[in-house]
């Protein structure tokens, strides 16, 4: 099978999550990247392109959305792994240009540019997938299908956390410099850093609507301009209650993100640091730890398995799964065949965490008052 | 050195709490049961103190009280083990009486009743006791020093839970009936009788004070008549933050009281199921597993131990420590000698868990709105 | 109920596990300590009596064990909290003094002690109880239970485990020297002091006979006179094959007694050191987490509850239900009913253990070469 | 940076490792799998290296290397993933024809077979590099840089476990079929296969050299014809003292290969299936939990990190590792440099598995006598 071909916009030298992201995109051989306008420098994006081995470099992502196009060898798809507010540019411009986007979380820095990139998509035949990551895990792919069996019964509590801490005092250096900087992160730090992943997450496995949320949100270290810990309460339709804990100053976690989903036949329990194990308690029984492709658990935790039980797979393979099924995704849409039932993360998801930073923002700004979530369409979360 | 003589009221056969404190009262041989008052119903009591083999059987606490004051050989003191709503009837009645009381928690069913208890113990010369048990497990007493110490610097986040399952579904039996009935459990239900465990055991250990909070309760189970879940956020003295989760409904958790506080310094994290292990991190470190009686904690965490690390203590043991230092308590005021500096929950703890509650369902009762904690007077949880 | 008396011999000043047993004694109120030998040192006995207010204070045990017999307030038992080679001498007494006999572990000291002790048991009326404690778990019952049931299917492989470190250098206290003496503890060093215990935890949940064994014992802290840790591969009827490690000098475990039993059809894993938790695994389904008084287990791990699951039983817990054991097997003798099914180690046990020890050492003499074992008679485990 | 050129013998339709190899060599974008006689039937070859996308398929591995040699764009380096009684064909092969060798383990299924390699390699300028992959996660070196600095002292005792069930019960697959037959595996089934990556471990991260083993090998599942379970003593120049279990019949069980090193001054304990967590206790001190990429290690452990802390990586990234590790060997020997000091397992560590293989089928059949460890030569361990 003949690789896709891959460009990428952002990830230059120096860069964290393109790295993450090539790295994902090699993992199961989908993708070959040929192509990149890897930093707005233009000689680090040119060195950058040199160590990469790409047959192609730009200094301008619109000119590279422009370029490819044309190209008869032009990419398929793009990645964009630049800071927030440098999402929206390139993903109107490949959207237009029709070349389907791979873009990182948060879908923009503000909600214009996320009004924006839903216009450009609506105007365009290419497809768009977030990368809400943690979704891929194939446990978490378990959890999501047994809360949909009815393992769970009618939820009614969703806890839902995650903490780090390298934040927890001044830092700078790129990754934290972009972060802490409303101009390039927009108006919200750690809620919209990593607060968005756990929201996704939580709506993802449980299948919960949020309906209005109070959002207390904090800035510890002196002298940041954003919030660096957030406590929101949430309220779901049909009546589940959660809560939400964000944070990066939390000393002694790494990349603690947990879920937690109680309902009155059972419950399920994961934590993102082992993300091979998944607790299952039905009601009135014995929790049964399930493992990343083990027994007991549906088959959709089987989907996109690289090794046998036991031999771990970890935060990059997640990621690679991504990555797959936007190849097949790609492919099917080729070919005119419907694609798998697979939940990949969209538009709508990144719809839906701009709205829960607008809404923790706003609560915030009015003593962590309830605010309703208005979901930007009706379709939130649904399919593609 | 000879045991105290002690009397209960409540405990008669089918009660729970009751048995828990006269293991706690054996277990360091510092007590001896010989009276009680342990049903309302008087056949009941006379049964039950003939099974314990106790010296003196009342069907009355009034007359209790005052036939135990008058006896040459009377009570040194009482524990009241009865439903909250009979707390404050007998804690006053055996304080008037001059008798020290230990008494479960929380302090009664309502804040006039807590009133009720404040005054007399102002007007008496006897102590009192809250068994907020938790607080005495070893690794607690190290926490808490460690916290004093400037371990963990400032703390800005203060995260704490109780999650049980036992009233996940419709239950009937003795220990459900009251603790679902206002008008033996008070207006709070969950929030009440496990919440104030959570919040006590953060004040404990932190010394933070909470200044204001926002809480969302629910009924989940059908025909209850009390909370039997509780989300709160909390804003503490001098700028740190915090949530409390406290369920009866979390299916698959039996009573996962956790806390955990990050400083600017460290952090810190306990579970009492697994109650001999704490972990604590300092900053930019590795964290450190901290065991009952072993290396690298104060050596609060070592007054009371009665086994060698590994050896694992549970909640008898914690519990049993409260009855201990009651009795030094009770040894020195007769000796005319200064208590140690252990800290035992007394009335001040009692109180500020009635604030608690109050201030719960006053927000719940306002849409979960913010309302401020007023201390009931300005020496809360401070030392007896 | 009236408490039977109890009498003790060893357990002064400075002593560790005559205060474990008193505790024990009195956690379930069934005993009362009123008589002792406390102590060889006359003084010392002494105080060690009036600080524990004891009736009768001895400084010989075999007076103490004619005048107990004739006394018509005498004691109803007898517990046995010397040093190893100090175990014979008392036990032989009171057993002819026909006292009912509570023993720590091991037996004795020497093979000969024990065949000793064997021989006035065979001539005595009274009971001879072995405290292996770690049998008396709730959740280790329920794993009896559990294999005795076939959960298991046919055991093929058992490990266990035991590995402490504070001998891990050289140290000096009362603990540890008569631990580290031939003179005091027998010939064995760790692996007659926990060795046993693993071995006896494995044959009593397993069911398993041990028929050969090869031990390969070393001695690593310079000067010590004993092994101080023991590397044993076992041989059991039936086929199954097993290792036992015990350690003294593992440094960073405190008391991390395991065990874990695999057969054909399951498999169960447990660990002293957090005793509320036992893994069961079902072939070919995911494991289970069984709790202290949780679902999913036989009824013989709710026989001694104290506290609803959660709250957490230990050390002191297990060791009080083989207390309050005895006293239903005596009282139970005294009104001639037959006892309950429940095992409670007995001589059988204490014997096996003997065999054990001599079993390592023979094979440890000639280079770990395998030897067998030979019961000390055909009844060995069996109930009394 | 042009990626290398591989090769593969073996890993069509079916197979398991041959998959995990080409994503391994993927992973970090240093190869490009172009060629493969990728089964020994030509039909299945040829699909198998079309699903691949291969350059040049061969049905043969003779012709596959003297093809390559001679050939202009011809493979850098061949990965030999057939069952182990066809590896020394091809490696030998191939190092003849002076091609860099990447070789599953064990070395070979006979120890002729293994002289024969080791015979060819004394001949080739070729590098030969066995896939003892476990030693490439990170925290596993970190553990053996502590160990190199003295962190435990004299290492005492060393516990390796290498625990599965996938055999637990007759199984008939690709996988299964040739592991438990003596014509392909050679003469040892679960102690070849998972016992030497658990003596590998042992050794790569203590640096002790085991000098004799007493071996008492099962076979549990009717009908097998090679053991499923190994328990091995083992000892080490020096005096340290071990044990090893391996088993495939240790129901629940899924690849739990953990070690545990103890010695004077510190311990290490380590579990592959959370290999992202590594406990050091100093003794003396409370156990720390070393996290990848975290504080309170040497460098050694941050040399191939691709994600942060708390981003999991596992069994695929620890291998590709070793790809990288080889890929930057064969470029640092063309340019005449010295590689980085960093161990790649090797011919020694090879040689040295087989040796043990042979020591304990040895041993097995003299009833688990101790036997000598003769090491293949002088240089056992070190490095290429």
């Amino acid at each position: 099978m003949v690789p896709l071909k891959l460009g990428m916009v952002g990830g230059g030298q120096g860069a964290f999550i393109g790295g993450v992201h090539r790295i994902a995109a090699r993992i199961d051989g989908h993708w070959h990247l040929v192509a990149g306008a890897l930093s707005s420098d233009p000689e680090r994006a040119t060195e950058s392109a040199g160590e990469l081995g790409l047959a192609r470099s730009y200094t301008d992502y619109s000119e590279m959305a422009r370029a490819e196009a044309r190209h008869p060898d032009g990419i398929d798809a793009v990645a964009i792994v630049t800071p927030n507010h440098m999402h929206a540019g390139p993903v109107v411009a490949f959207l237009r240009a029709g070349i389907h986007v791979i873009c990182d979380k948060p879908l923009a820095a503000t909600p214009e540019q996320a009004h924006e990139i839903a216009a450009a998509a609506g105007d365009s035949t290419a497809m768009f997938f977030q990368t809400y990551n943690y979704t891929a895990y194939p446990l978490i792919r378990s959890a999501r299908a047994m809360v949909a069996d009815g393992q769970l019964g009618r939820i009614r509590v969703a806890q839902v956390e995650y903490a780090q801490d390298w934040l927890a005092s001044e830092v700078s250096n790129k990754q934290a410099d972009w972060r802490t900087d409303p101009a390039k992160s927009g108006a919200a730090g750690c809620v919209g850093d990593i607060g968005t992943h756990a929201f996704n997450l939580l709506c993802h496995v449980s299948g919960l609507k949020c309906t209005e949320l109070a959002a207390d949100l904090s800035t510890f270290v002196p002298e940041r301009r954003l919030d660096d810990n957030g406590h929101v309460m949430l309220r779901f339709d049909g009546g589940a209650k959660g809560m939400l804990w964000s944070s990066q100053v939390a000393v002694g976690r790494e990349n603690a993100l947990s879920l937690r989903l109680y309902g009155d036949k059972g419950s399920l329990e994961w934590n993102q640091e082992n993300p091979n194990l998944l607790r299952f308690t039905p009601f009135g029984a014995a929790p049964r730890l399930l493992t990343r492709g083990g027994p007991d658990q549906p088959e959709e935790g089987s989907h996109h398995l690289r090794t046998p039980p036991g031999h771990p797979e970890g935060y990059l393979e997640g990621f690679a799964t991504l990555y797959t099924q936007a190849a097949t995704r790609i492919r099917d849409a080729r070919r005119g065949v419907t694609s798998s039932r697979n939940h990949i993360p969209n538009l709508q998801d990144g719809l839906a965490g701009m709205d829960f930073i607008t809404a923790c923002l706003d609560s915030n700004a009015r003593n962590a008052a309830w605010v309703k979530l208005v979901p930007s369409d009706g379709s939130s979360m649904s399919d593609p």
